[in-house]
């Protein structure tokens, strides 16, 4: 049905397009080259935005240094504000993992905007005498400054949503930790117990550990910022205008809200991807700190019966086809699971670009692919232990108060008092008969009761005091 | 709308199940909980059918153990054989990314053959009194040996098709080995000249390479065979009849064709994920070996004049959007990046494995999600790097000779007539001058030109030979 | 002071080297240039060794094959006798980490060789006219397939002591199972209390898991006899004779007792190292078993109170420096850090395989570097574990059976008898108001008292039971 | 002989000790239980001296707190001074890699500190009744704030070397930069030929990136100044004076001149590592960057005759024990191959993190024994890279100028001039006919001469430029 068709070129002949495709020849041949995931880069939306903004500053820019005419202009801005605005991201097709560098997507992009753009100009998709892909869309560009850019965008926003996930989630432990505040508790270091804290303490550092993350992925999206739009093919800038670096990045800036800066070195800036590695590396801070939070959340809960038993994790659904009445930590344990995955796509991220040659990393999509991936998924992990868990933890008093009670470890507290050796016979004694620290130092009169007492007053346990006279 | 929903409980509580789906109120609970991939079970079609058939083992291994009645048993296997054969894998719609050890992917299964069952049967969806997903569907089984079992079958049939991809790759390198038999070229160390070789010994090591990995994959995909049906909740077989095990596995052979066994410890099999670990090493190494082939082809193909310039890779699509006429080895480079991506899988899957405790792994499904993708990805890989690239190789024979006649490495063939110190003199000279060793020999006398020329024979230089007298 | 060093001259020119030095100018150049980890190849006896034993099967091969004097070859392998024996290891001065391939390793060889050679032949060190490191002692060989072969038969050896000490961790596990073959106990998933085991069962399941990663290790080990010896340079076999290979195979059977084997295909051997990718994933899946195992430990033994408190680690060493009497599970720690070792070394091994190029892989000596460290820090992980842990562990009975006793997991039990749903109501209730499942059972008269008696028996909880009347 | 050992006690019991050793029992202990890597924490001067520094530190703040005997804190100060000096570090032999979260590192040095000063005293070593290794030299620590604190104070130093070693490296290329900075070549995407750059602009991007690796390394190496001391065991500064933290701080930055700052929450503080995951996660980025830019020192000058071949590397030894006169690369090879080894650190690093457990992380060592191994290998690379290879590069001038008189890629300099289309077909009848561009767009009237010249003007091609009109 030759009607449902268009041709196109390129520099290998011509194809035939389905007729009412946005996107072109190259988009077509990129879809056949790279049949891997089945991900199309259209199920990431900020990637796709960050594209059309980059077209539509390019454009603007262009038009400030007279080399593009007002209404070419004036259609590509239509065309990049509809995709912005969510339209046509099912028009990029392309695969994520892709060969190429990213002229697949940087040319899908191309041809959807400049098709929309001569639709709304009145022309015939295709009909690239009036409005051409390479030559007005991607005009004073190249793949090698688009893609990077369009990606650091996009990471830049996957990073402040997730900064906001984490904040959350902080806040939710650091609630738990004022309603758990006065809650005595034995605190353990490798497995067994050491000396008394409060449980508010222990969420407390949940919520502190989790705010120093955000601040750690703050520095790291700045580091997003630095765009190397100008650079063109390797970063000599050839074939844009001297002034065109610095106009685009001005209108990038005013379209996104982004404080973008150029790279001091384009060429640098063009063929480096220490930038990813370095969010990467962070992103991979924030998931081992998660999975240690809730490797803790499922041991403290562990039981019902014969386990720590501290807490008591909402029960979120049944947890066995066979076992009546199992519940299972299973939202900690997806977190733990995403965070596996966020570490592994790091290696991902680093091999990629250590890949890099000379004066570009061809393998920018799979670090793209890997980074948002990541974000994403953390930004879920995030939320479902938030609303799925953590705010609806609970303490078991009773069990609490007993592990203090009958405690070996508060002997510690005795060391500035009857010294370390003396400290450990109790210890030693209690451990062998079963007997309590407080009544082994009342009979070894190694302490008088009354400052016993004072010493052990939960409050002298969980912060540093002065010497009990 | 009541009409359009029905009630279902667990122990949580009750809640309202579109009445049209086949899952339910299990199901339903973990798709709130795990929202993090957007990718929902059903996508991976070989662990849907590997589900379906051993439901459809257990059925008839209940009834022949009088467990379960006939009637139920033939609607559980109508209902899986549907499955088996493609249908209702949209139903499958957890997250492949979830906490609770792959229980919520076992309730989905229970729950969708117990709701077509019933229907197949005559009675409502969720009118679980004529057929319970536990009761009968999970009849003898736990998740703890469903879901691994599960695992296992759907991982061997997909190392099967890697394994023929493979061997379609191999045989292609193969064929461009016989291609290229007479082309003498330098072979190279260290990315410096050394000695000379064919470009189809070097095409043929590619081949004898993957026929490698083809072996290593059939000897883990072994692994795999060994299943813990049986085992229920943590190996003991609780709740299970003693020939259950036996004839499960049976009947999981018969439905399958895979030469499943059963393992010999019933405990350490449902805790232990090392034979996943093992076939992501495997998977590794795969990786790591698709990847150094494609660099040498994208360094073979370097150019298009200042490169190494040996071979030529077919074009498959313009190499830039700025550079006219620029075409870059695009197939190769996706394929290092599925390479990096399976590496840092394999990362994943090794924490997720150090991650279980005690009787049972929980990490199970990113063990599972990882590997499908690492599997389906190098198959991907594997068909696009033949059919795409390989097939189309052409040899730049000027080139090639080119490098023979010009080199200086060709003086290690004359160790054995003039030493290594005359030789390294030689090199020494050809290299600072840039004369030929050729001319340098026969000019210090060292050798006879007739001699000279036997020992550099072509069919001399490429392979073990005597002493030339 | 000219007395105490002899000249020596390469390609580059002449160097002054010690006069009592064995080893000779290329051995001090790759020194001089290789300054990174301070670890000589000398502290790898096993290396040493191998390259030794491959010097003297040289020697004699090229004997076999009139290439050598007899004087030379005598001397040759006198040398290499001793250093097999154990001397001159401290002469192997090269840095482990090197660049070039392992030709620095293969050089100071030579060196190390052809002096002892001269000093027994009753020349001057240095005085390579009589024989030379290069025409005599390497003859015949390459660094390209010298280096790789003697990495192998290092790894071999390694190996099998590896798997030796797993044998002896095994049997260690195994006799605790015996001694623990009575205890009943709740077994966890997902740190929660399933069914009942017996901590029989459990410690078998350790015993079990090792034995499987012996058979995988012998498995790949056996990869490591393939050697490629006769592939000179590049594996054409350039200035060898058309038998050496098989010469040298047979010659270094004898010597060594290793069953090598000669590689199918030489080219492909010499440039691929996917044996040691392999290699490194089966040791990364023994350090993810033991890591587990010790994780598994470590929890067991939480404790002394507020914990699982189910097993007693032996008491190695005082816990603290500030907490008196506290005791912590030192060597499964240091077990799990040696696996976070091995787990990382295998991402090294796999980038540096990843890294070879064309003809050759120049990053084998951080392979070789990493995968060394692997197994003899496995090994001392082994015995550590085994002697001063495992074998003085002992089980807490009263706190094993309480769990039993007190726990509502026995509840499953029960599914074939009352049906998941009214076993899931018995759980519920049990949980919510602390009571036992035994008396709610009865009280609610779900099932008489001595059927209920029947199916708790514990032989009926910790195996398969046919149907109870 | 008992006069050459003395009785010391603990726990567990009575051990003899060597007379003359400054450690004691607790080391002892230590050295049978990890018998691991070989490797004495002594081989790391600055940890050691960390140590030594943070006893000094507390024994000041002891004695300003009135705690401390003034004669007590004398003679720990001069044992302080003396090991900070380089002394005893030979006494610090508990194996790096260690059980128990750093205790015996700890018990180490509080042993060796105190018989020191005893010894200083005039009291026999082991005399622990005059000055007692926890009592005393431990005052008011834990290994849990000690250990950390000693790890980041000595990562401190090692980072700040790191940083002087690539700015070394930084100048090295820059001086090259400066001396290329008129040699025009072809820049390179993909390995294929894409358009003119400097070689001065190629080594300067290599300046240009390792300066930023500095920024981010001192940005990573503030974190190390956070330290937890007056956390004691937990974080709850048990044992300690309430003003304690604040003058060990202050103390500890008076005998170091590090700025250190206590941690706003010293129970995080205490458990948390994941400063050590920033810091790793920088070190790879560092790794992955040198290796990059080794990867293509080593592309670039390969050769010698069929390769790219522009630039030379400074020859550093004979490449090959069987091919004469060949020369490698040997510099950058290692350089690879550290970054591979610091890149499967950061794994070992990233797992040990997540391994922590509630309010300490027992695998700290394994962490510390990585993290130092990255820094000082990596120091070694770049100090090898910068005097054997960097500075003694030189350029092939013929072959670059050959490279951009012969390439195709110049036609991108056209596309504002003549279109897309256009140039492409310029290209592809170059690329398939072997004729140069100048003369096809000159042939085909496509552009005047002059302007064609003024486009390609070498200045014009490197950097952007206005229209040529």
């Amino acid at each position: 049905m030759t009607t449902n068709t268009r041709l196109e070129h390129d520099l290998l002949g011509g194809r035939a397009v389905p007729a009412d495709a946005y996107w072109g020849i190259h988009t077509l041949r990129a879809v056949e080259n790279f049949p891997i995931s089945g991900r199309p880069v259209g199920e990431i939306p900020e990637l796709v935005r960050a594209l059309a903004a980059i077209k539509q500053a390019a454009a603007l820019a262009n038009t400030d240094l007279d080399l593009l005419p007002l209404d070419s202009r004036d259609a590509i801005i239509a065309a990049c504000e509809e995709i912005r605005a969510g339209a046509l991201h099912d028009q990029f097709i392309v695969d994520q993992i892709q060969g190429g560098a990213g002229t697949s997507t940087n040319m899908n992009a191309n041809e959807v905007i400049a098709n929309r753009a001569l639709e709304l100009l009145g022309h015939a998709r295709g009909d690239y005498r009036h409005l051409h892909p390479n030559e007005h869309v991607n005009m004073s560009q190249s793949t090698n400054d688009v893609y990077p850019t369009a990606l650091r965008l996009a990471t830049w926003r996957g990073l402040q949503q997730l900064i906001a996930a984490l904040a959350a989630l902080r806040l939710a432990f650091a609630a738990k930790a004022g309603e758990f505040g006065s809650i005595l508790k034995m605190g353990r270091t490798q497995l067994q117990e050491a000396v008394p804290m409060t449980l508010g303490q222990e969420f407390n550092a949940f919520a502190i550990t989790i705010g120093e993350d955000e601040a750690r992925l703050a520095e790291a999206a700045q580091l997003m910022c630095e765009i190397n739009l100008g650079a063109t093919a390797i970063g000599t800038g050839i074939t844009a205008h001297p002034d065109y670096a610095e106009r685009v990045r001005a209108r990038l800036a005013e379209i996104t809200t982004i404080p973008v800066v150029t790279a001091f070195d384009l060429v640098e800036a063009t063929q480096d991807t220490g930038a990813f590695v370095q969010v990467s590396g962070v992103l991979k801070r924030v998931a081992v700190k998660l999975s240690k939070i809730c490797n803790d959340l499922r041991l403290l809960s562990s039981g019902p019966r014969a386990g720590f038993n501290e807490i008591n994790l909402p029960a979120r659904q049944a947890g066995s086809s066979i076992m009546p009445g199992k519940v299972n930590p299973v939202i900690p344990e997806v977190v733990n699971q995403v965070a596996f995955e966020v570490i592994g796509n790091d290696v991902t991220i680093s091999m990629a670009a250590e890949g890099g040659q000379l004066q570009l990393n061809a393998f920018e999509p799979v670090i793209a692919y890997s980074a948002f991936r990541s974000i994403s998924h953390l930004i879920a992990a995030c939320d479902t232990l938030r609303m799925n868990c953590v705010q609806g933890i609970t303490a078991n008093h009773d069990v609490l108060r007993e592990t203090v009670r009958n405690s070996i470890g508060i002997v510690t507290a005795l060391n500035p008092y009857i010294g370390y050796a003396a400290a450990t016979e109790v210890a030693t004694e209690a451990h062998l008969t079963g007997r309590g620290v407080y009544d082994l130092v009342l009979e070894k009169g190694l302490l008088p009761k009354d400052r016993l007492d004072a010493i052990l007053r939960p409050e002298n346990l969980t912060r540093p005091q002065p010497f009990v006279a």
